[in-house]
């Protein structure tokens, strides 16, 4: 999912998402709730017919967000007390009230508010996170109304098999009854808590390990991951869903990811290279321009340079997920993967971004 | 004209050039010099190719940035030797080397180097600058390949009316040998130096009165000029061509034009409108968002601003030129434009703009 922060995908139009196939994006609950608001978000009709999206749109709580901008907040049994990172504000998010706010959103598919322990934590730290994050999933599935968006819970755990394999049976089996009285299941379990500052191979062994405790006819969500690497190890696992600013927050630094490697499209070895970006990708940037000119943009600080720059990364990072789901349908993955991991050790960094 | 400075319009690309029927742009030969440099754009086979612009393309000599952006220059009669605005190097531009810029940038319209003064000035610097601007107009004609852009004259002389059409004169007749003795006279003829410090109602019966000196066979250019306004009188005199920045720069700033006069998007006001920005345009920003989401675009500094703003007011001055054009062909232009000058006068601030 590409992302869209505050409620547009950066430097990226809605036709652009539309023509390089991407199915649903991701919107920032916590960015949205600032700016423009919930009286906004609702008067307008929700996200999608505001910014002009046509497809799904996924909403995260907002937990994480408080969790990792804010530094000041305290956690109560109530929901997390914190100060706005634009102004300093006071705010107080309540599982009810993330529930509230992604439904003005309008959200396709909303998530519980949850708590996100950095890594590396002590044991009793991520016991305690699971233990108000499963009251809290709880209070989200209640609260919800069941004819608005789909609901997923998130798993936490850090890096203990055991946590994450008990948190998963606890919210896989979770039911609540709406406010008519009808019982409720999630509609789609997530991993919450990867990619906060573990490396990648402390990762990827754990995902193997829980991911097929999670419902296997149920979407498996893995947040806020990551790298084109990630991606492939995460299916590898059985992962479903990803979301990351990666290709996005990388292409404005002109990091860009190609069939032939990592390209860091500043350096001076572009200055008259007349190759499209990537021969093999049809986006709208590789169809039209040289990295010759990609640089240029870069250098002179240009607004298109983003632009152009987005539009491949995101082309580049479905265009993967979509070779994933064909290997996939094809039984041929592991085969895919392999090849990948090759072709992407032999080029440069590629396995580093 | 949209301006392209260093090889892009600002947040804009081609396909949204050709979606809101532009049909030539204008590049900056001072900022393309600097910025990827003669070799690269010779190499890449000309600006058009390397931007992938299908279109005509116009260049300025450089000589108006070389007066405007650069603090310690020095006029000679071989070229003027000035220091780049971004490194401090020193740089020396001749009517040859503008005219070889020119052609590797492979121009479609080039420009001729000139001397332009700031207004107010003295009678006798506007009378240098016209006389080191023939001898540099007659030096460019003289070193152009034929083969290659179209080249226009520039006329000089401020505000004062026997200079301006003594210079149109000048221009008008010159004719020069190329380099296999073939005579040559200019395609087209520009005025430069307006809008460099004088107010619009300075500039307005100057145009009404040398305008009609200038060439009627060929096409009549007013250089950076201007506002809508300013579009629409200097029509009403008998010019064919303008660029300005205005549209884009004003764009990034919020400032936007419609039908019903200037909106600053950025304003409280608009927070919750679910109108399009102008209901009467058809470009892509006006069918597809409201006031409220640029409102919220432009509040969070998203690229998406000022993407969808220059959009707009880019396809607004396309439309009021080609409503100009409609006007002309139907014999109504003076009604066209005191219609439009009414509408103005009513809306917020649009003369001012």
């Amino acid at each position: 999912m590409p992302v869209g922060t505050v409620g547009t995908v950066k430097a990226v139009l809605p036709r652009d998402l539309e023509d390089m196939g991407a199915q649903i994006i991701l919107g920032n609950t916590y960015h949205l709730w600032i700016r423009p608001g919930e009286e906004t978000l609702k008067t307008m009709g929700g996200l999608r017919k505001w910014m002009s999206w046509t497809g799904p749109l996924l909403t995260d709580s907002g937990g994480f967000q408080v969790f990792s901008l804010s530094k000041i907040r305290k956690i109560r049994e109530e929901g997390v007390e914190f100060r706005s990172h634009l102004d300093g504000s006071k705010l107080f998010m309540s599982p009810e009230k993330s529930i509230e706010i992604q439904e003005a959103i309008a959200s396709t598919i909303m998530m519980v508010l949850d708590v996100c322990p950095a890594l590396p934590a002590a044991r009793e730290q991520l016991q305690d996170a699971i233990d108000i994050s499963t009251r809290w999933a709880e209070r989200c599935l209640k609260h919800r109304d069941p004819d608005a968006g789909a609901l997923f819970a998130i798993v936490q755990g850090g890096l203990d098999r055991d946590l994450r394999r008990a948190h998963i049976e606890a919210l896989s089996s979770m039911k609540a009854a709406d406010r008519a009285g009808n019982f409720h299941e999630f509609d789609g379990i997530a991993l919450g808590g990867f990619s906060v500052g573990e490396k990648p191979d402390e990762m990827y062994p754990v995902l193997r390990d829980i991911v097929p405790a999670m419902p296997a006819d149920k979407p498996r969500y893995l947040m806020g991951v990551g790298t084109p690497r990630d991606l492939l190890e995460g299916v590898a696992a059985g992962i479903d869903m990803f979301d990351c600013v990666l290709p996005t927050r990388n292409a404005r630094n002109g990091t860009l990811y190609t069939s032939d490697g990592a390209v860091r499209i500043r350096s001076q070895r572009y200055q008259r290279d007349s190759a499209p970006l990537d021969a093999r990708c049809a986006c709208y940037t590789c169809k039209n321009f040289t990295k010759s000119y990609l640089r240029h943009l870069h250098h002179c600080n240009e607004i298109t340079a983003s632009t152009l720059s987005s539009i491949h990364n995101l082309s580049y990072f479905l265009q993967l997920m979509r070779d994933a789901r064909t290997a996939i349908l094809e039984g041929r993955f592991a085969e895919f993967r392999n090849e990948r991991l090759e072709d992407w050790r032999r080029g440069e960094e590629m396995l580093k971004l």
